[in-house]
């Protein structure tokens, strides 16, 4: 990619970035769109801020500290932002020493212009590509990737302390929550005598006489779903249709056939009431049947304190470790129930199906992606669409397009693998949702490294590569050496592209409001239905833990060799950082919280891209014919020691409740009932107002 | 190794072990032996069974149940017959298919003949080497790789029942032991204020409030225990002495300097009472200090229900998991105090560093032993020791040589190594002496594998074979499938002589028998002193389960490569299994008991010898150019699967305790204070009667 492609590409990006954050000053200040910008505080009952000066947001996310955060927003959202806190100052520290001292020394070295034979830029230049074989200059490239070290797992030890106090503050706040008292129990023995409930009562009785309360086993629930499923559309309908009679006094009609387009035209209120009056009933029966009959091999048992629930979900229960698995149980809106009742062998081969077809998926996604980089081409898309060719003639929007092709075409294609990593994640039979969404996320980061970092550096060479691959493993050290100098570039642009678009984006949400607007205007009748339209999402952790990660794994691996691409990097994660806590603040609501449990798996990967710029070094210097390569070995064994003892020391309490933490006193602590009534699946809680009258009283309970 | 040489050595081992059967016949017959021949049955007071006809003890050995060698010798022996057994029924399976059909195929065929390069015996006829290239015989072969990891699986899965069968009967048996109340705490860390005692108590107060009883601090006992060691040793002295004085009358003398050969001389009675009245006050006053000032980082904690400290033993303390860490607490007798105060961090160190030694040894151990082997091959030792050559020119002594002494040097050789594998162990931090045992066991295994196996089959090729693995790692399974079917006989002849005279010289005893009563007549005095002459060791489980290991290795690698290894081996276990069943009844008394944990171990093993073979098949499938060597894939991906399964269900109830059986009944409930007891070292024991009469009422209490 060459110079001028490069600086068009990053002007652009410029230029749509101000653009969204002038729209967002503007259009943030209207009241009207204050749902759009400002949904957490007003779903919290706080006022959005006065709107005084340029840019107050910034203001505001910068001056508020981890605690406010934590408190507005939870524990995972602060524990993101210190990963994007992380990764900015490894990339600053870093920066600190490489850009002043790498950069002159390879800009003023000679080996590309001695050297006939390799095609460069004057970009290419400023990288360790320039330095010429044995070089005395080599020296301080080896002390950077020492540097390089030192100052990743500073800012990780570091940032492990700041997260395992944010999370003992936080399990040990003064307000209990249900999933404290709460332990999940899966493979449940199936038994011949007696139901599946009085099993689990007798059981835990036995094991745990003075502190177990009560259980709550899971049940085949589909058919009441169903039932409630269809119930709640008609509730929802009708209050539509009321809303539009006491709009505009008529009573709204539709055809009640397939669609609404075949069939008879009924009274749009009656029909509903109607429907509504006839499935009650059938719903109360099938609440009732499935306590009789459709029990399944899996319950959330729940003790009468947070210590013994705590002890009770690390203990094996029984001497056949396959039977009475216990672990923490989730929140209540994060359990996943269809996946509980899975029992443990069908787990075992779902989860080996996901992971061969997975690790299939990673390796051969780069046929497709190489076959579309190269149909996509402008020269092809000029070849087979020739009617574009008076519009990509011209040389502004012909510089432009081929600046942003083939990044865009990347960006599009791998919008579509998300969803389907998590309905693979889903399939493996995962308990929480937030433990799938983190699963997605993993195999997400595994395919970006592959397919979009290796793939892109390896993609003029790629079937040589695979071929010398199979051959020998431990050429990949060189081949990485020899061809990730030469994509600088492209990865600067995408990167730049990534932060000032997509970001730009964020914070503007210019495609949420313009679709609120719309759906105001010409869909919603009552305010529930106006209430789902601006509802914001939470984090988008599935996909932008990922991207983020992506990104400072290029830039590790390239800190050393392409000290040039620390910049962007520093501006994406600063800014990243700024905006996010608006989000936090003000737009995003989490529907579940898993307590920062991401951390681990994030301070692994980042000491992955650590590892994986140690080796690609050791190949660099062996390339350039580095005199003292033994020296560049320590590195990657400290690493991998820090990795061991980190994980010693920390991991285990981020998936179990350390008993410190259980005995803390608490204020407030809720009672049996409630915590019951907060785990009970929604299609089965008897009372519910389907009509806005209570009928119930007179119906039968189940 | 030729024929006659190889018929010569399995008949002088059937000599040998003729011999030793009869002497052993006769000598147990005898009254004065029976405290060789019967120690375990006398230390519990039953009487030798009488002497009836030709070899009683095959007849009750054969005869008793395993709940009765269960209730005698405990869990880890019953545990070792299972082992035992599963090996012999492991061979015996599959010596079904393998014996009647390989090895007719495998002699009538023509390779060897035909293809004159290679050199043969008619051994090497009977086994897969003779098969023809492409030849459709080869399918006989692929039926029986399958067989074989049938029968393993189907065999090991039975005996993983039965040995969580016999563990849960042991656990919850109806005497409950100080163990099962105990908890062993590490990692304790450090405080300003107060003592470790009183922050443990604080700790555990606070997290069992109704549980936790009391704790022992580990502390440093290293003076009590010297001067404790030297009042041991002047009591029994004392003894030795008065025993003398009762026998001749004369009282005894004794230069008191160097080694009893300078100084003065002194009467030795009245010597000993004076040392040990002077050192039994500064064994009090090192006692008080112990608990004052050298209380370290570890302790035992104790509560007052099972189920506690087994929820206790398994629960996060603290949210660093490298502080408080917890675990079951090993029995009384198997702690290894000196490395319970060692922290996570050494810990960790010294297992990285054992381990990297001990793998360099592993690799490079085949150096000395290959050059052993060239050394003392009969011609380089008659070039050397010229005396030795009328001895050795005889035919029949040449012969027995000839066919002996690598087998000898390898046996003596390897016989240096488990001491320093026990102490490597030791070095490593472990906190419980089984533990340790199990260890420096598994080291032994990898050794002998690498070493014995892989390096006798590679031994002619030896620097060939590890240059080309350096290039080529994948090389292994071809040079393993060229080299193994070459060695069958050596290893034939190795096996043969194991148990032919390793198992001889275990039932007779001779060696013992010959110490004791060397010892009895000129060196023991009191009764005390007897005792300890015919004191009967543990099973040497450090030594003689790798070795049964790596029998079990061989023979697996080889059931379908060279089937006439099978007779062999089903003899070797089956004689085995009697022999060792007669040693549990009559003979060991095992120091501590680890209730079977070395069972996933074995386990473990075994499959691993059971992949080592498919994966060897593969390879000289693919040299015999059978034309399906795809259908060969499926056995190791079952035993990966099975493998993983069988770890996921059972491995954990191995390492800590069910709460299922900690939660049955018991008859008999420890008070604390005989717990309290029962872990208190020996040398910090208040009351200790050292002279014989009761003089420390007048002492002061520590």
């Amino acid at each position: 990619m060459d110079i001028s492609g490069f600086v068009t590409s990053i002007i652009t990006s410029l230029s749509i970035f101000f653009v969204l954050l002038v729209l967002h000053a503007w259009l943030s200040r209207q009241s009207r769109n204050a749902v759009i910008y400002y949904p957490s505080k007003l779903l919290k009952g706080i006022a959005p801020p006065p709107q005084q000066g340029f840019f107050p947001w910034v203001r505001e996310a910068w001056s508020v500290s981890d605690d406010q955060i934590l408190q507005h927003a939870g524990l995972d959202a602060t524990v993101y932002m210190i990963f994007l806190s992380s990764a900015f100052w490894i990339c600053m520290y870093t920066a600190f020493f490489c850009l002043p001292v790498l950069l002159p020394l390879s800009v003023t070295d000679r080996y590309f212009e001695s050297n006939s034979k390799a095609d460069f830029t004057n970009f290419d230049k400023a990288a360790m590509g320039n330095i010429a074989q044995k070089s005395p200059r080599l020296w301080a490239f080896a002390i950077a990737d020492y540097w390089l070290t030192i100052c990743t797992l500073f800012v990780l030890w570091k940032s492990y302390k700041r997260v395992m106090d944010l999370r003992l503050r936080d399990q040990a706040s003064f307000k209990a929550k249900p999933e404290h008292f709460a332990v999940l129990v899966r493979d449940i023995p199936m038994v011949s005598i007696g139901s599946v409930e009085e099993e689990v009562d007798r059981f835990f009785r036995r094991l745990h006489p003075t502190t177990y309360e009560t259980c709550i086993v899971v049940s085949n629930v589909s058919e009441a779903r169903k039932l409630w499923a269809e119930l709640e559309s008609y509730r929802r309908r009708l209050a539509h249709a009321e809303a539009v009679y006491d709009q505009t006094n008529i009573r709204p009609k539709h055809k009640s056939g397939l669609l609404g387009l075949l069939g008879q035209t009924v009274d749009s209120i009656d029909y509903y009431k109607e429907q509504i009056e006839r499935l009650i009933p059938v719903l109360r029966v099938a609440q009732s049947e499935v306590r009789l009959k459709h029990q399944q091999g899996a319950a959330i048992v729940i003790f009468n304190s947070r210590s013994a629930a705590a002890m009770a979900a690390q203990a094996l229960h029984s001497e056949h470790g396959n039977h009475w698995m216990t672990m923490p149980a989730p929140e209540p809106g994060d359990v996943m129930w269809d996946n509980l009742p899975i029992a443990f062998v069908q787990r075992t081969i779902r989860q080996l199906a996901v992971y061969i077809f997975v690790a299939i998926t990673i390796l051969f996604y780069m046929i497709p992606i190489a076959l579309i980089s190269a149909l996509i081409s402008l020269e092809n898309l000029e070849k087979r669409l020739k009617f574009l060719k008076p519009i990509t003639q011209q040389p502004e929007i012909r510089t432009v397009l081929q600046a942003f092709l083939p990044q865009i075409a990347l960006i599009v294609f791998l919008a579509l693998l998300p969803m389907m990593l998590l309905k693979l994640s889903q399939f493996e039979g995962i308990p929480a949702r937030s433990h799938i969404t983190r699963a997605a996320a993993g195999k997400y980061f595994y395919f970006n490294v592959f397919n979009v970092f290796l793939g892109v550096t390896l993609a003029g060479t790629l079937f040589q590569s695979l071929n010398s691959l199979i051959k020998d493993p431990t050429s990949i050290v060189s081949l990485l050496s020899e061809s990730l100098p030469k994509q600088a570039t492209f990865f600067i642009s995408f990167i730049a592209l990534k932060f000032l678009v997509g970001y730009g984006l964020q914070l503007s949400r210019i495609i949420p409001l313009i679709i609120f607007h719309l759906r105001k205007k010409f869909l919603c009748k009552t305010e529930e239905e106006i209430k789902d339209a601006w509802a914001p999402g939470a984090f988008p952790y599935a996909t932008c833990i990922p991207s983020d990660m992506l990104i400072l794994t290029i830039t590790i691996c390239y800190a050393v060799l392409a000290p040039a691409i620390l910049p962007f990097t520093i501006i994406y994660f600063g800014l990243g950082w700024i905006l996010m806590r608006n989000q936090a603040l003000n737009v995003m609501v989490s529907k579940f919280e898993s307590g920062g449990r991401f951390w681990p798996h994030l301070h692994a990967r980042i000491l992955a891209a650590l590892l994986l710029a140690q080796v690609t070094m050791l190949g660099y210097f062996g390339i350039k014919k580095f005199l003292f390569v033994p020296l560049i070995i320590p590195p990657p064994i400290a690493t991998l020691i820090f990795a061991f003892l980190c994980k010693k020391s920390y991991y285990r309490s981020f998936s179990v409740s350390p008993l410190v933490a259980s005995c803390e006193d608490v204020k407030e602590v809720p009672s049996t009932e409630s915590i019951v009534k907060a785990y009970m699946p929604e299609c089965l809680i008897p009372k519910r107002d389907f009509i806005g009258k209570s009928d119930f009283e007179n119906q039968e309970e189940s």
